[in-house]
């Protein structure tokens, strides 16, 4: 177990919202609210799931709905706690530490405010390895983890809790009451013991994005470049560099959905790159080629500082470096492909991994004229 | 105590649903659901309130949502008792006995074959005198009971317990969830102590429902018209006779919501009378003149049986008398006014109790040709 001290808290937001593709919420909120839990709080205290006993009960708090309002509604207060109380008084044993089901910029923060605030450790986990739109859309599912009892709370006091026969289930349940708790509010659920975590979970998730935070601070502050400093820690790859110039994105059901385009620029000039996301960055294409597919990870990054810039926050204008990661291998399974991959979305694709499609992909053709 | 056999579960259904003004769910499905729990558990057991100690706990059951589907989804069955579960679970003692929050074709039933199902008394008594489309319209909330919690369950096993800070809450929210569980399921809450129920509750309603239901029978048996006793009975009054010639009906949020136009026979011949209706008929209009509106009860019944016809069972070229009865007098309260007049369902107008309205209507003047 090691205490999180404020640059450390810095550095994982940043570098959470890396892994984020484009959800997980604002890095910067993220960051404010690290900041906020600590000064009210005290140093939180992140653990590895081997540091706890195999029948140690954890349980999971995430944000769920748009992250549009998340700004005016910046909700790591007592709502929160009051999820976390719902689904705790119904368990047979009280919870040991507190974890978040997904790597992103608010996401990853969110259960170290609340471990903080109840005096436990977080576990340095998640059960995506990057961020998704749907609660069920994490590898404790596929492991056969139950979502429920899943609690929903908002800044009223009002308090919900769900079970759902599948997670799929109390993703529907949760999806339409989180309209009346006004688009966005936190959500607890997914109790699991350890046991059950070290092979349903990803481990190290939290270490693993503080480093990379820490590897762009120290870029930054160096000469190197903040996007090659990641995509080194990450074995990611650079998809395309370019500026803004199109952008149709609405909230719709509970997410931030819509389409981006980048006109490139440098080695891309002359090609453009469309994003599909649903909160996450869902598809890459350049022209009519798919370049990146969930569930891999395909993030948007500032060009320069190269911090991560969600869905809700592409402006048009922005110059930006587009990157991709592979997702952890369970991602990649048939069971995990279908539960995230681009056909869960709607798409009519067949997934295949990032590093295979850019195997694939010739240069472009000398222009005959 | 006493137990109620075919014929009183008969009677009450078909006297409950004239209270229902045109709410609380088909009659006939709730004769059905009644013979159905009498042949499965033996026959249920009514209570007085004044029959059970004062703390004795008491819960509400009622299904929440849409009438219309209903017909397909007659869910009497595991989807009551799981509702009923979650919130026995959360509360300190276990309920002595299960009530209906309002008067109405199944609503009045429900109750009954959940009791007959757990072995528990129903108690004689209602929260509304009348059927409600809204969860909070009950008398138990202008005397500060709550709702919560409040549970909701459907036939796949999914369950979702509700706390609200308000009883309005619990509606919102209950309401966005019911539209995921099918547009209709059953909901248990309003866990009350008998002390409480014998301020705030319309005592006695249950037995009043079915000694109109017995009156319908009676006068159906002999040669008096079935309306006239079942005004007699009930104190109501004849607004307007006549078929239904246009019907603009749809199911909005959770709700079935419209218009009837009825065009007047006999005394009424060249009159139109308007209703309109959220699950429940709320306003009676002859020409442009209000005759009733809620909180009283309006009814529509068959002509010549006088069935109590819901209205989702309105249907073009339909024989009907229209009758109102006076409301209980705690909806005539300046609360009561608020929570269940018709400015609560967006009518700018003011409340005035049927019987001073037909006071102040005058014969039709004498037509000048």
């Amino acid at each position: 177990m090691r205490r999180l001290d404020a640059e450390a808290l810095r550095d994982l937001a940043r570098g959470a919202a890396i892994f984020g593709a484009g959800g997980g919420g604002d890095p910067y909120l993220g960051e404010l609210a690290a900041l906020r839990a600590l000064e009210e709080h005290g140093p939180p205290v992140l653990a590895e799931a081997a540091e706890l006993p195999d029948d140690a009960l954890v349980v999971m708090a995430i944000m769920v709905g748009a992250p549009v309002p998340l700004v005016e509604k910046l909700a790591f207060g007592n709502e929160l706690v009051s999820a976390y109380r719902a689904v705790a008084e119904l368990l047979d044993r009280p919870p040991a530490a507190v974890m978040s089901p997904e790597i992103g910029g608010i996401n990853s923060i969110l259960p170290i405010a609340l471990g903080a605030q109840l005096g436990l450790p977080v576990i340095d986990a998640d059960a995506m390895g990057r961020a998704y739109p749907e609660i069920h859309q994490v590898t404790l599912t596929l492991f056969g983890v139950s979502a429920s009892p899943f609690a929903l709370a908002d800044e009223h006091g009002n308090t919900l809790v769900l079970r759902g026969v599948t997670n799929e289930w109390v993703e529907r349940l949760a999806r339409a009451a989180v309209m009346e708790f006004g688009a966005i509010c936190p959500g607890v659920g997914y109790a699991v013991s350890v046991a059950r975590l070290r092979e349903a979970a990803i481990l190290g998730s939290v270490s693993r994005a503080q480093a990379v935070g820490r590897a762009m601070r120290v870029a930054r502050g160096g000469k190197a470049s903040v996007i090659d400093a990641v995509l080194q820690i990450t074995g990611g790859l650079r998809l395309f560099t370019g500026k803004v110039v199109d952008l149709d994105r609405q909230t719709r059901r509970g997410w931030s959905m819509g389409r981006a385009l980048i006109e490139g620029a440098g080695e891309h000039r002359g090609t453009l790159m469309t994003i599909d996301f649903q909160n996450e960055n869902l598809i890459a294409s350049v022209g009519d080629e798919v370049v990146a597919m969930a569930p891999d990870l395909i993030t948007v990054v500032e060009q320069d500082e190269g911090t991560a810039i969600t869905s809700e926050n592409l402006r048009y204008g922005l110059r930006v470096g587009v990157i991709a990661m592979p997702c952890d291998q369970r991602w990649r399974t048939p069971a995990g492909i279908a539960l995230g991959g681009p056909r869960h979305f709607g798409y009519d694709l067949d997934y295949a991994p990032v590093e295979r499609l850019a195997a694939q992909r010739r240069p472009l053709p000398a222009r005959h004229d």
